[in-house]
């Protein structure tokens, strides 16, 4: 069947079967989302459909407002938060929300991720941020949409940009990480993993480990996103 | 050979590879079990038969009160916990037991898996619970009849319901789950498994994580399971 | 080429293969051996040979005096240790070799590791045996067979019967596993390094889990192995 | 395309893909270069290619000053550090570079591994050597270049010979090792991961664990690299 949103399901499809072969979600939980900012709409997986069973035709069109555009399916049970986060953050392409097991450990520990390393500087100036759980009446109201809106306080309370730093998590939750495109999305859930795993055993080791020096930070991010950058092609 | 309980046996060895499938069991250690209410038997793994080596007419056909009725092999030395757990819960449709490691490891803490987030209270709204070591007495006696027992003894003591939890640990010994049907305690095994792996790596982390707020673990237990749920198809 | 040990190098060969499989040696990190009662020999892996590029044809036949009586390659650097073990215990049938993780980790603590749980007490009543590092004479000495030596002092001190417990850490060095055929020994490497995985686990949530009860221990191992044991077919 | 370097572009390609199948590196976190001593040139990784899309004609060959020889690519981002070893340590032949998970952990505790058993000892003969984060000013400067000076100072500081110890820590960075060739440089590499993560367990396990007896150091060491060295053919 062909449609307007072929090439942007696809892009979303693609994303969400990565998020399975990195090993970052089991079952259903976990969910990627690409938009197409000049239709006001975005693509995002059905819910609780299992990704061996996953066809590009599942994914669901939505728009900002969480009204469904095309598709047959009901669209993951997320889909407030990445409506909101869009709405809000006009420079991002896609968004990703796993229940990957060491990025989860951290939520579940509501703790920031403490900058140890190269590994995290290399994409991230700061300790990943881990926002508060929200409030009891938030929780009940409009629970997704409100996730949103908790994410945007963290960031602003904790002075960071989104375009800086592309990844948090909900404490008791997980995380969410975002990016230019819905691959960048997933690739910032991957780096989350691998940088949260590291820390879990670094605190382990030492439990006084002592954070990346400042000079070290700069250093590994220009070399990575600065403007006089030299790594990669 | 053609007999009336084909699909049952099929049902109960595709739950059981699922089990080795999962990475749940290494060699012989764990069974899976499927009901058949109308004719008042159980299908269920022979003991001691690699996952390698497992065909559907392997299966054992047992009735709740332990009588082989159609199958050449041994059933699984657990079987009588099976039966007395289909004899007391009308409602369920399959059970599954694993060594699975960190639920192994829980158990052989002898502590209840607390509810850290929202992974763990997107399938149960308490902590999993453990059941104490059983009195030397019964467990000189008819041990695995007696470990059935010892399973509905702890939920009447917790004053829990089988058809909300469904999942145990055994103190000292490991895992018992169950469901509507023989994939659905498989299922319940392995997001076991995942709970008690992030429950352990949570409490590394932080050993005075809090358990999830009520209004979290309610939201969650409901967008999944309550009366106006939303996720899934 | 034809010979009278075709047999036992194939059994030989296809066990260290399976400690491959079974994820217990990276690189040539580890070895097993065959013995032919018969003849007063045993097959063992040449050492230092990658598993990938291991051929039957490779393994060494040799006697308990440690003199090759067939194949053109070095043995293993641990043969005097597999020939001890061979000249003294008359009833085993292979011995296993590794370095797996969780094993080395308990060898390196110096630590027995505590009999936790019924994965446990299937397959032995008594905490896996931490030998003492022998002496520097020992080691300056004859070493591989000293390391022998070692394993049936540790026995004796503690009162244990190899029939009975097929497993020994070698304090700061790793695991040595038999039984009655190679096949066995490598089954027990890996029994071991669950085992070991799992109590790595269980002290990490409660430093004070305690021992397993008597009466669990008992009822376990005599479920798969007493004289009334109705586990398997 | 031949080329005079088409050997070296290839021994050091595989050694590339080796690092990947060994589970040592995500996305393009790592890198491995090969030298060619007689033409004065080594051949490395380009920077920033993922290893599924990385191919023999993408490796850039460069001088020990960091000139370009042949390739369309943009080198490895640590070229330097390449660079300035094969520069200064006339006898090695490959050099590889990781994220490893369990090396970057104890990198980032900035703590040398103890030396706690022989399957670190059958490798080498010390505590593998961690080198404290350089000073800002380095940092800031030439920062591949002194990570270069960095790694050589550590050496001298701590009294030890690149041809006994072919590995390192870069504290808050990551491992670097070596050897003579870039394969055996990425088996030091795989080699420094498992002895890592093995060290991390047995802290776990014994806070207190020794180090291993100095008669036990030198035993494994002698049985694979000493003047009557008896393992391998």
């Amino acid at each position: 069947m062909s449609s307007k949103y072929t090439a942007l399901k696809q892009e979303c499809y693609e994303a969400n079967m990565q998020l399975n072969a990195l090993n970052l979600v089991v079952y259903t939980f976990g969910n990627v989302s690409a938009v197409d900012r000049e239709n006001g709409v975005f693509a995002i997986k059905p819910s609780g459909v299992p990704y061996e069973d996953l066809k590009p035709e599942d994914i669901v069109i939505v728009d900002f407002n969480n009204n469904i555009i095309e598709g047959t399916k009901r669209p993951s049970s997320d889909t407030k938060t990445h409506a909101y986060l869009y709405k809000n953050w006009l420079n991002i392409g896609g968004i990703a929300h796993t229940h990957a097991t060491y990025s989860v450990a951290w939520a579940q520990s509501q703790r920031d991720i403490p900058i140890f390393g190269t590994t995290h500087a290399d994409h991230l100036t700061v300790d990943v941020p881990c926002a508060a759980p929200m409030s009891d009446i938030l929780i009940e109201g409009n629970y997704e949409h409100n996730t949103g809106i908790q994410i945007l306080n963290c960031f602003k309370e904790k002075n960071l940009l989104y375009e800086e730093v592309e990844m948090i998590l909900i404490g008791n939750h997980g995380p969410f990480t975002w990016g230019s495109t819905a691959a960048k999305a997933v690739y910032n859930s991957k780096v989350l993993e691998v940088v949260a795993e590291m820390a879990f055993l670094t605190l382990s080791i030492n439990p006084n480990a002592p954070r990346l020096k400042d000079s070290l930070i700069k250093k590994h991010f220009e070399r990575k996103h600065g403007k006089d950058s030299y790594y990669g092609q």
